[in-house]
C-alpha cells in the first residue's frame, strides 16, 4: 500500500486532514531533559490520536537533546498506532550514499512513514527516499518565512522549465508532479500563502500538499483550503502544534480543529466538486 | 577569533588545504556498529592529525546508527585536537525556532566549529547558524550530483538578481558574499566543476569554498585549484575521505594529497599573486 493510499484511508475513516505537530521546543518543557521531550509528545499523542489524520515530530528538537533526544524520538514513533502515518519533519537533502544513509536513518533507524526533504539537490538527491513504495516524501516547495523569496520565488527559465519562466517555487512543484511515479510524492507549501497554493495547484494538481500556518483564523484557513483541496475534498494535510499542545485541553483543541477545518470543507465542498466527477466522495 | 580566521590559521601553520572527510559508510567497517564508526573516524583523524587543515564528519552515517551513532560523533568531534576546526557535513537547513535548535545542536550539543547548510529557504534560516561569531557555516551553492541542475543551473531573474540574469547557483554565491558579515560564511562548491568555480569566484571573490570531489588526478586539481584559489593562496578546503581511509597508508596517502596540492598551488602562484598586493603571503 502505497504512503498515500494510507494517508488517505487514514483522513477518510477520521473525517480529518489534521496532522499533528510534535514539537518539543525546550520552552514548552518543564526540564529541558529527552524524558521532558519524550512525555510531552506521548501527551499529545494519547489526546489526539482519534482525530490526528498524521503526527509530524520535528527532528530539530530531538537532536539538540543528543543521543537521549534521538532515543526520545524512537520512542515517540515506536509509540504512535500503526494506522496513523508518521511524517519526519527532518528536511534533509544529500547525494548518493549520505541520502541513501538518511532515508534509511528516517524510515527504519527511526520507523517514520515519511519525511520531509529539500528540492535544491535535484532528483537523485530524492531517489533513495523514494525506492521504498510503502513510504513518502514531501518536498520543499514554498515556506512562509521572511527569507522564503531569496531563491523560491525568483523566475526561473532554462531546460525543462515549460512552457514559459516561472517561480522556482513552482517549478519545483512542476517538477515533482512528473517524479511522482509511485504514489510517494507531495509536497510542502505554506497555508499562509494562498496565491502560491494556487500556482501550485496549477501544475501539481494530484499531490498532497502539507500546508503549515494554519491557524484559529477562518479567513486564512477557507482560502488555504479553496486553493490547495484537491476536487476529492483531499488533498491537503493541515499541521497544527502549539495550537494544540498550549491549550488547556488539547484533545478538545483538536477535535476543534478537525471541525473548523470540515466545516470550511463542506462549504467548499460544491465548488471542489464537479457534478460530473467524484459524486460518490464526501467531502467530510 | 573567528571561524575563518581560525581556519586560515590552522593553513598556513601545517601549509595544508586538505579537509579528511570522516565518513563511516556501512560497506568500509567491520561491522555495522556504532562502535566501529567511532573508531573507524579516530584511527583516521590519529593517521592524518598532522596535515588536516580540517575535520568534516557527515551527520548521516552516524544518524543511520541511531542513539549509539549520535553518541560516537560526540566522542569523534571531542576527540580532535582543538586547534583543528570541525564542520559538521549536516546539510541542515529550516526555519524560526527550529532553525534555531539546528544551529544549537551542531555547535553545542556535538560541539562542531562549522556546518554546511542548504540555501532554499534563505537568509533568515542561515541566521541562527550565524550567530555565534567564532563557528561557520558552508552554505550549499553548487553539487556535482547528476541532478545539480535541476535547480541550481536554471537562470533566475527577479528582485535582488543584479545586474542581469544569471544561474541560481551564481545567485546563491553572491547573496552569501554580501551576507558574510562576521568571517563566518563559505560556500559548497564541486571540485570537478571549475566552470562553475570561475562563476562563483566571480561574485564571492572572498568567501572560502568548501570543494568536494577532488581525486588523484592532476589535471582536475590544477583546474579546480586555478578557478578556485583566492590570490592569497588560500580560500579552497579539499575534502577527502575515500582517498584516505581506503589507502593501505592513511598518513602516506594524506601527506601526498596535501603534496598534490601544494605542487600545484606553486605553480599557480605567479598568476595568483598580483606583484603589487599580498607578496608576503607566500601560498606555501
Amino acid at each position: 500500500m502505497s504512503f498515500f493510499s494510507r494517508l488517505e484511508t487514514r483522513a477518510r475513516q477520521i473525517d480529518s486532514l489534521l496532522c499533528v505537530g510534535l514539537d518539543p521546543h525546550s520552552s514548552d518543557l518543564a526540564e529541558d531533559t529527552a524524558g521532558a521531550a519524550r512525555d510531552f509528545c506521548l501527551r499529545m499523542v494519547e489526546a489526539t490520536a482519534d482525530v490526528a489524520a498524521a503526527y509530524k515530530p520535528n527532528a530539530a528538537f530531538f537532536e539538540v537533546l543528543g543521543p537521549a533526544g534521538c532515543a526520545a524520538l524512537q520512542e515517540v514513533i515506536a509509540a504512535v498506532p500503526q494506522d496513523i502515518p508518521m511524517i519526519l519533519d527532518a528536511k534533509r537533502g544529500d547525494i548518493a550514499s549520505t541520502a541513501d544513509a538518511y532515508a534509511r536513518s528516517a524510515f527504519y533507524t527511526y520507523g517514520a512513514a515519511a519525511v520531509t526533504v529539500n528540492p535544491y539537490l535535484g532528483y537523485d538527491s530524492l531517489q533513495p527516499f523514494l525506492e521504498d513504495p510503502e513510504r513518502g516524501v514531501f518536498l520543499l516547495c514554498k515556506t512562509s518565512n521572511p527569507g522564503a523569496g531569496d531563491l523560491q520565488d525568483l523566475w526561473v527559465s532554462g531546460e525543462g522549465v515549460e512552457p514559459a519562466s516561472m517561480p522556482l517555487f513552482q517549478h519545483v512543484a512542476r517538477l515533482a508532479q512528473t517524479w511522482n511515479q509511485a504514489d510517494n510524492l507531495g509536497l510542502v507549501v505554506g497555508a499562509t500563502q494562498p496565491e502560491s497554493l494556487r500556482l501550485v495547484r496549477l501544475v501539481a494538481p494530484d499531490l498532497w500538499i502539507l500546508a503549515p500556518g494554519v491557524g484559529a483564523q477562518g479567513g486564512d484557513l477557507s482560502a488555504a483550503l479553496r486553493h490547495g483541496l484537491r476536487p476529492d475534498g483531499l488533498g491537503m494535510l493541515l499541521p497544527v502544534s502549539r495550537g494544540i499542545s498550549r491549550s488547556r485541553n488539547m484533545r478538545q483543541a483538536a477535535f476543534d480543529l478537525r471541525q473548523a477545518v470540515n466545516v470550511q470543507r463542506q462549504a467548499l465542498a460544491a465548488h471542489l466538486h464537479p457534478p460530473s466527477a467524484h459524486s460518490d466522495q464526501g467531502a467530510g
